[in-house]
């Protein structure tokens, strides 16, 4: 078996070097990663710039790359161009904080996995669910679980799927087991912190800080997180809203006249 | 009302200058985009850098800023500090280029309506399906067509969707009329280039020349805009695979051990 790993968080992370020692363990890996952190690039990828890389050596890996392109670039290049042979997986992190509800538009870790199923891979992305935990043994362990059940079973994963896996940000005796989740809205207050530089011009922080959730259900992700579940939700990247495509025929914008 | 017009292609580009000269005819119009071109960045945001800003002024136009975010930066920096009036719709384009089928995932034109989506506003996003037509009336007029169908009857766009606009790169005269679509795919062909610089390192430009497409189903973008039709798609931003949550139930995820 042949599985890509890349992330957002940069080759170097801890989150993804982790990864690598475990995945080892069952599959040939090749990593593919960002030469530096690139988070909340979204699915962004490199049109103006050249892509370049460096080859790397990582215990237990059989190939690694450092590139300068964003994480989607990451698993393009992999798949379309450096690896010959297919993949049978791609995992993207284990990211450095939550990846949660609408999120995971922005996140760099998910897109990666995204572009994954784009290319006809089963995906998976991992995260742990806080910025300032270090521990990322568990979610290595729980990434490994997942792939085993993965494998065993292709058919858990059909085509054009991914799994999107929040872990807690807690020590391993204290999840309690694993919940299949939809993703949540994750609300933000305080958005911008407006500030004036010394040469009195105006500039903007995003910050932003989480509101409280209120909705209690258990197959919320970001609800089953904060139970300590770990969180595995099953994601497409069809964004067609198939639910409204009659409805919007219904009003009229057919027989619209230019 | 009031109309929020953002784009991808830089706050000069001719797309957004064409669609404020037609939109400010019905509505008041603000406009928040990059300072220069920011396509395929999907749905990235400044995180690590500041986002700074400059006051511009075009005729019709209540306020115009140039920022130096992302295309989704730029929605909600308009939504959530610069202006504390509620907008009645934000309007992304109009885009040099189309966004059709899987594209739609690195857009930063649709992920900007995306966004618009994201925060309760009803969104559109605007794009001519060619990167060499430089004619932006007609969309324009079809971009003022759709606002006002909308305003027309809003439960016409529910909340949390958005509609994706690809005009034909054709002249008015040819444009048959409208139809309401679904993403396709858009599947690429000899994605990378690989070079080599003047001092013998390997660098890559990826470029990818559009694969012919094949399925003839006309309620498909990309071939509603080939029949010289306007597609108009209902994008949501769930990216849950509600379809499948039971069958990953089913197999067996929740009863792993860790």
């Amino acid at each position: 078996m042949r599985i890509l790993l890349t992330n957002d968080d940069g080759i170097m992370a801890p989150g993804i070097q982790k990864l690598a020692e475990k995945i080892a363990r069952i599959a040939e890996v090749v990593m593919v990663a960002p030469h530096e952190e690139r988070s909340a690039t979204g699915h962004g990828i490199t049109i103006w710039d050249p892509i370049r890389l460096k080859e790397m050596t990582f215990p237990g890996v059989l190939k690694a790359y450092s590139i300068s392109g964003t994480p989607a670039d990451c698993v393009k290049l992999a798949v379309q161009e450096l690896v010959k042979e297919k993949f049978d997986l791609v995992i993207s992190g284990i990211n450095n904080g939550p990846n949660l509800g609408t999120d995971v538009l922005y996140s760099g870790t998910v897109s990666a996995a995204i572009e994954g199923a784009v290319l006809g891979i089963p995906s998976i992305a991992v995260s742990v669910a806080s910025d300032d935990y270090t521990e990322y043994d568990t979610a290595a362990e729980i990434a490994l679980l997942v792939t085993e059940r993965i494998f065993k079973n292709r058919s858990s994963l059909p085509p054009d799927t991914l799994l999107n896996v929040n872990v807690p940000a807690v020590e391993k005796g204290h999840i309690i087991g694993f919940r299949i989740t939809r993703l949540g809205v994750r609300e933000y207050e305080n958005v911008f912190d407006r500030r004036i530089d010394p040469r009195g011009n105006v500039y903007y922080w995003l910050k932003g800080s989480v509101k409280p959730h209120s909705h209690g259900e258990s197959e919320i992700d970001i609800v089953a997180v904060e139970n300590n579940y770990v969180s595995i939700t099953p994601l497409h990247f069809d964004l067609t809203d198939h639910r409204i495509v009659k409805q919007i025929w219904d009003s009229g914008f057919e027989d619209m006249k230019i």
